[in-house]
C-alpha cells in the first residue's frame, strides 16, 4: 500500500537529502570545548539574571514611547558600557503612544459589580461619562462576525472564547485574533463597546491586555479585556437572564513619541563586519514590570554575549545584542532596524530573539539554506545535553527578527516550554518573582553555545544546496 | 526518670478519665444509618453548591453595612423560603460604615511606578491630595514598635512580614497582629502612613484587605496593603537607596448602616425549645465575591440542613441556621446573636460554624463537657471514613460562635485544610471558580452528619464528669 509513495520519495532523491542533513558538520575541537565551557559557566550566571532583575526593579514597567520606556533606554546604555560591551548606542525612531489613564467596566443590572478589567492597547476611549448597554456574548470572533447587525446593534459586545495552554504558545494566536478583531466587528455592526475575555491562561483576576491594532483601528469603539474569573461571572449571569454593564475607558494618545534600539556589541576580529544578531525587546506592557516579556530576555542575550565577551580572544564575527524597542505596540523597533541596516543585512549571518518568557529551551528550529542543514545538526548535537530536541528547518526567528528572515537572514528559534507564559505575560503579574534562575540559567548557556559557535566558525548559514546531478536510482 | 510525672497523673485519675473518655457512646443503629445515608447524598450535593454559585452570582460582593449585604440578605431569604426551611427571618442590627473610595500606593522616586495596595478596613482616609515621603522598612509588628521615634517620624512605615502557610491556619494570627497594629504604632510616632505586605500567602499581585482595627482606631493614620510581588518590589529598591511613595486613600464613613443575621431553621419535634446552630456568615470583603469567605460556609451549612430536612421524619431539635452579617468588620452579627439570644443560650445544646473555605475537612475538634467526650468519640468515629482524624477538645468554634462558647455553649470545629485559603481569602481572587465540588461536598456530608446525630439523640453536651470517687490506686 505504501510502496507507490515511497518510490516516489527514492525518484525525488529526498532521502538522500534527508540523509545528508541529518549529519553533522565537523566542529573544531577547540570551539567545541569552548562552546561547553561556556555552557558550564551560564549555569552560574549572575550578570544575566541582574540585568533583568535591576531593569524590573529600577526601572518598572516601560510602555513603549513613554518616559518610562526612555528611561529603560539610558538605564540600558549605561549598564551594557559598564558591562564593557562595544559601541552601546541607541538607534532613535519615532511612534505613535497610546496610554491607558483609566477604566472601568462594572455591571449594573441585575446585582451592581465591578469587574476586572484592562482597557487593550490602541482602544479607542469611550465619552468621559461612559457607556452603558445590554451585553451580548459570542463564542468566538467568527460568531460576532457572522451575527446580524440586529443582535448587537446597540448593545455591548462580549467574545468569551479561552486560550488554550500549550508548550509552544500556538494558543495564542487565535487569542490575538480575538483581540484584534473584536473592536473593528463590533463597531462596524454598531456595538457601544466589546469586552473579551481575557487571552491570559491563569485562573486569577489578572486581566490580560495586547494591542489592539497595529496603527489603531480607525471607526473602532473603545474593548476591554476582562480577567477569567470575571468572564465566568459574565457568563453566569448571562445564563440567568440580561446583563447591563458600563464602560468607561480614558486614554492618552500622542503623535511622534520617542523611542529606540539600545545596540551593545561584542567586536569581532578577522571577519569584524559579519554579524551574529541576537536581540530582545526592551519595551514592556505598562501592567506589570516585563520581566518574562521581556526582560527575561534582554537578560538572557546580555547574559550570553558577556560570557562570549570574557573569553580570552573575542571570536572572528561580531555579536550583535539589539534590546528593540516599541514591540509590543506594533514592532515598530524591527521596522526601524530594517530600514536603518537595510543595506547591509547580507552581512548578517544569523539572528535570534528570546522574547517568550524564561522557562527552559527543549527545541532549537533553524531556518538555514538547505546545505547548512549540517550546521543545524551539529548545534543541535552540541546543545542535547541541556535537554533540547531537534526542531525544524521552519523557524519563525522571533517577532523582531521575522522582518529579517523574510528578508533571508538565517534565523534560528531556540523554543523556550512556555506552558506557564501566557499566565503572566501582558498582565499585573509580570514580575520578576515569577522568574526560575535555574531556568534562566539554562536558556543563557543555550544562547552563549550557538551564538559563539556562529561568531566563532565563519560558517554560512545561507549556503543553498548545489542542483541534484544524480539520482538515488 | 519519668516516673514523678507518670505517679501524678495516675493520682489524679486522669489516665482512667482519658481510658473513658475514648470509648464512643453507643448510637443507635438507626440513627447511625440515616447519619450514613445523609453521607452517601452529601457525595451528589446540588443545594449547597448551588448556593454559593448564586449568591456569589447573583448578588457578588456582600461587604458589612453595605446595599449589597442588603441585597445578600434579601436573596438569602427569599432562596432558603424556596427552599422550605422554617421560620425565614432577619434579625436586624445597626453597624458603623466603612468603604474605599479610592486607594493609590505609588514608588516617587528612584523610579516612578505603581504598586498593586489596597486599604485595609476602617483605613483612615489620607488628605485628598494624598501623602508622600520616604520609605522606612520593619521585619515586623515588633521591630516598629522598638523603634525610637525619630527613625520613624514624617516616613512611611513599610512592614515587610510574610505570612506562613499552614494547614490549620495557625500562621494567620501574625498577619492580624500586623494587620491590626501597624496603623496606631505608625501614627504615634509620627508616621504619614503604614504599608504592610499583605497578608495573603499567594505569589500573584493580588493585595489582601482585612478589618485594621475593630471600632476604628481613635488617631491611627492611613493604611493599605501591597501585594506580594510589590513589597518584594520595594525591598529590592529599599536595599538599593532611598526611596519615597505617594499614598492616597479615600474612603466613606456612616454610623448606623443596616446590618442583620439571617436564619433559617428545621423545626424539630418533641425537643424543639432545643436547638442545634450552624453557620456561616453572609457578609464578605469587597474585592472578590466571598466564595471562599464566606459564601462556602453558607452553601456546606445550607446544603447540609437541607438534606436533614429532606428526611423522611424531621430530627427531635431544631436545626437552626444563621447566616450572620457584619463578620468581616467586627463580629457585630455574633454579639447581636449573644445579645438577642441571651435568655436562650442554655437552649443551645451544640454550635459549629464553616468559616475557613471549602477545603477537606481532616479534623474534627470539640468542646463538650468531660463526661460527653464519648459523644466525642462516637461522631469522630462516623466522620472516620470522611477522611477524617480525631480532634482535641479544644475547639474554638469559628468567629461567629466564640462568643456562644464562651457563654457555655458545646461546639465544634470540623477543621478544614486551609493550606491554600489565604492564597485567596480577602482578596479580588475569592471567587466561584475556587471552589472544588468534591472537596466542597465532602464538607456537606461532615455537616449533615454531626449535625443530625446532635438533632436526633438528644445527647447532652455540656455533661460534666462527676466528681472523682475512687481514685487508681
Amino acid at each position: 500500500m505504501f510502496k507507490p509513495v515511497f518510490a516516489g520519495v527514492l525518484a525525488t532523491g529526498w532521502l538522500f537529502s534527508v540523509a545528508a542533513a541529518q549529519t553533522p558538520a565537523p566542529l573544531e575541537a577547540e570551539i567545541e570545548a569552548t562552546a561547553k565551557s561556556l555552557m558550564d559557566q551560564a549555569r552560574s550566571d549572575e550578570i544575566g539574571l541582574a540585568f533583568v532583575e535591576d531593569l524590573t526593579t529600577e526601572v518598572g514597567q516601560r510602555l513603549a514611547g513613554s518616559e518610562a520606556e526612555q528611561r529603560a533606554r539610558a538605564w540600558s546604555v549605561a549598564e551594557l558600557t559598564e558591562l564593557g560591551f562595544d559601541n552601546v548606542r541607541v538607534e532613535p525612531f519615532e511612534i505613535p503612544f497610546w496610554s491607558r489613564k483609566s477604566e472601568s467596566v462594572s455591571v449594573l443590572t441585575p446585582s451592581p459589580q465591578m469587574l476586572v478589567a484592562t482597557a487593550l492597547g490602541g482602544s479607542a476611549a469611550t465619552p468621559l461619562e461612559g457607556v452603558a448597554g445590554q451585553v451580548v456574548r459570542f463564542e468566538s470572533l467568527s460568531e460576532l462576525q457572522a451575527a446580524p447587525i440586529s443582535q448587537v446593534d446597540g448593545k455591548i459586545v462580549f467574545i468569551d472564547e479561552k486560550t488554550i495552554k500549550t508548550m509552544d504558545g500556538s494558543g495564542y494566536g487565535m487569542g490575538v485574533r480575538k483581540r484584534s478583531g473584536c473592536a473593528q466587528a463590533a463597531s462596524d455592526k454598531g456595538a457601544l463597546a466589546c469586552l473579551i475575555r481575557s487571552v491570559g491562561t491563569q485562573p486569577h483576576r489578572m486581566p490580560h491586555t495586547g494591542i489592539m491594532a497595529r496603527d489603531g483601528a480607525e471607526g473602532a469603539g473603545p474593548v476591554a479585556a476582562i480577567s477569567g474569573p470575571d468572564a465566568d461571572q459574565l457568563s453566569r449571569l448571562l445564563e440567568r437572564g440580561a446583563v447591563t454593564v458600563a464602560v468607561n475607558i480614558q486614554t492618552e494618545i500622542k503623535t511622534n513619541a520617542p523611542s529606540g534600539n539600545v545596540i551593545a556589541e561584542v567586536a569581532g576580529t578577522d571577519l569584524a563586519d559579519e554579524i551574529v544578531l541576537i536581540g530582545c525587546h526592551l519595551d514592556s506592557w505598562d501592567l506589570g514590570t516585563g520581566a518574562l516579556d521581556d526582560g527575561a530576555g534582554c537578560g538572557i542575550v546580555v547574559g550570553a554575549a558577556r560570557l562570549i565577551a570574557d573569553l580570552p580572544e573575542p571570536p572572528r564575527r561580531t555579536i550583535r545584542v539589539v534590546l528593540y524597542g516599541a514591540e509590543e505596540v506594533g514592532l515598530f523597533g524591527a521596522t526601524a532596524y530594517a530600514r536603518q541596516h537595510g543595506d547591509n543585512l547580507d552581512k548578517h549571518v544569523l539572528a535570534a530573539e528570546s522574547d517568550f518568557g524564561a522557562g527552559p529551551i527543549w527545541r532549537f528550529q533553524t531556518r538555514f539554506g538547505e546545505a547548512a542543514l549540517p550546521y543545524a545538526r551539529t548545534l543541535q548535537t552540541l546543545l542535547a545535553p541541556q535537554g533540547v530536541t531537534r526542531g525544524d528547518n521552519r523557524a519563525f526567528g522571533g517577532p523582531d527578527i521575522g522582518i529579517l528572515a523574510r528578508s533571508g537572514v538565517p534565523v534560528v528559534t531556540p523554543g523556550q516550554n512556555g506552558i506557564d507564559y501566557f499566565d503572566y505575560h501582558h498582565t499585573p503579574d509580570d514580575t520578576f518573582d515569577k522568574i526560575d534562575a535555574t531556568e534562566f540559567r539554562q536558556n543563557v548557556a543555550v544562547y552563549a553555545a550557538f551564538t559563539y559557535v556562529a561568531a566563532q566558525t565563519g560558517w554560512d548559514f545561507r549556503k543553498q544546496a548545489e542542483p541534484e546531478t544524480t539520482g538515488t536510482e
